[in-house]
């Protein structure tokens, strides 16, 4: 294919870059690896109806009462007081969520979902379901933006790593023009094949496996896992 | 070492992102390979008394006026009208520049001197003088921040190799608790052996060799040409 017919496809490592690319009449992809898209795609799988991302512990308790929905998010790694479950993904089995609503709040990825609503569309990216978010960002062939959450505005691995992943796997589909772009697919290529180790070194890992999450670490890491691909609208993620 | 003991190295690939560090007691090292922070290096390197970075082409032309110094810096590529010289390092050879001021304006070099302004100290760093900011980081024994210029904000590929290239060589003596750094430093070790090649993927490559720079772009990856240590102090760039 002619290289100048193919559509854009670029990287924010950090929400705080994010300003700098022009979203409108662009698939954004939001990843937030250590665990909100993780969780989302987890649940999704599991057979939850929806999930509704909030930016406050507040609307989460109101959100989960009117609609009698589950309650999850976690301030600084604990169930925040008032809701009913945590950020972790193993939280959220089929025997548990299927048919339900989960009202989800996070610190990072909740913020960077309502960053991104300028954009075309809004796909929840992670490790657990890698190939079909890359055979639908195919499919589509429209400009692309791999948008990863990072850790309160700071750049993090994890979702840099998966940035690097989606861009390795679908580069030949798009025009790349994006250093970022070319940062994270030399990430990934250098990490893959001992992620889990590296994830060790990184400053999520410190933190959480302070609270003992490292199983939730070692799931999220976990390619194809949840064969879903959410799509946020309308202030809710659901099935495609 | 105790770990505890040694000071923190972090690693900000934007200046978008050097709000989020507490420069205060800190050595920064201002990066922007292409061209601000090589060029620099090499005016002093070839004997310069001094460089003097300002953030427009009028500051420029006045200080260049008032102290009969020699006026560079360009917009878009071009040498800005008024002013004498460009951006290029191999403009400046010892014939030239020996004993006299440069006034230098840059797009996003000088910006993100004046946004360091807080540090402890500011050195100038480029690969082409590399070892010397690298021994000089471990004697001082202080806290660093390795910040990035980027291109208008965003990242890129070169400033992040250097960062990658400086913490590789100096980890060991710091505390790193840093992703960006992690992300820098396997993005030099995955570069390193062919940088020219994969700096032709680059952004900065495909703007800059459209004005016939390849020459710049060959020269500011060498290692260890201009062994100087340029410290940035009330508005002046001079020899340590």
């Amino acid at each position: 294919m002619d290289k100048g017919n193919k559509p854009s496809l670029e990287v924010s490592l950090s929400p705080a870059l994010l300003h700098l690319y022009d979203l409108s009449q662009k698939i954004v992809v939001v990843i937030d690896v250590l665990r909100a898209t993780s969780t989302i795609c987890t649940a999704l799988h599991h057979g939850a109806q929806k999930v509704i991302p909030v930016d406050s512990v507040e609307k989460c308790i109101e959100i989960g009462r009117q609609l009698g929905a589950i309650t999850a998010g976690e301030r600084d790694g604990q169930i925040a007081p008032g809701l009913e479950h945590g950020n972790s993904p193993l939280e959220y089995p089929a025997s548990f969520i299927q048919g339900k609503t989960l009202v989800l709040t996070t610190t990072n990825g909740t913020r960077l979902l309502h960053m991104a609503k300028d954009a075309e569309e809004i796909v929840i990216g992670s490790f657990l379901n890698l190939s079909i978010v890359c055979d639908y960002l195919v499919a589509r062939n429209r400009p692309v933006v791999l948008a990863c959450a990072g850790w309160k505005d700071r750049i993090n691995l994890e979702d840099s790593v998966l940035a690097g992943a989606i861009l390795h796997r679908i580069k030949s589909h798009f025009d790349v023009q994006c250093d970022a772009a070319l940062i994270a697919e030399q990430l990934y290529l250098a990490t893959h094949n001992n992620l889990m180790e590296h994830i060790q070194q990184a400053s999520h890992y410190k933190r959480l496996s302070q609270h003992g999450f490292q199983r939730d670490i070692a799931y999220c890491l976990k390619i194809d896992q949840a064969t879903v691909l959410p799509l946020y609208r309308d202030g809710a993620i659901e099935r495609a």
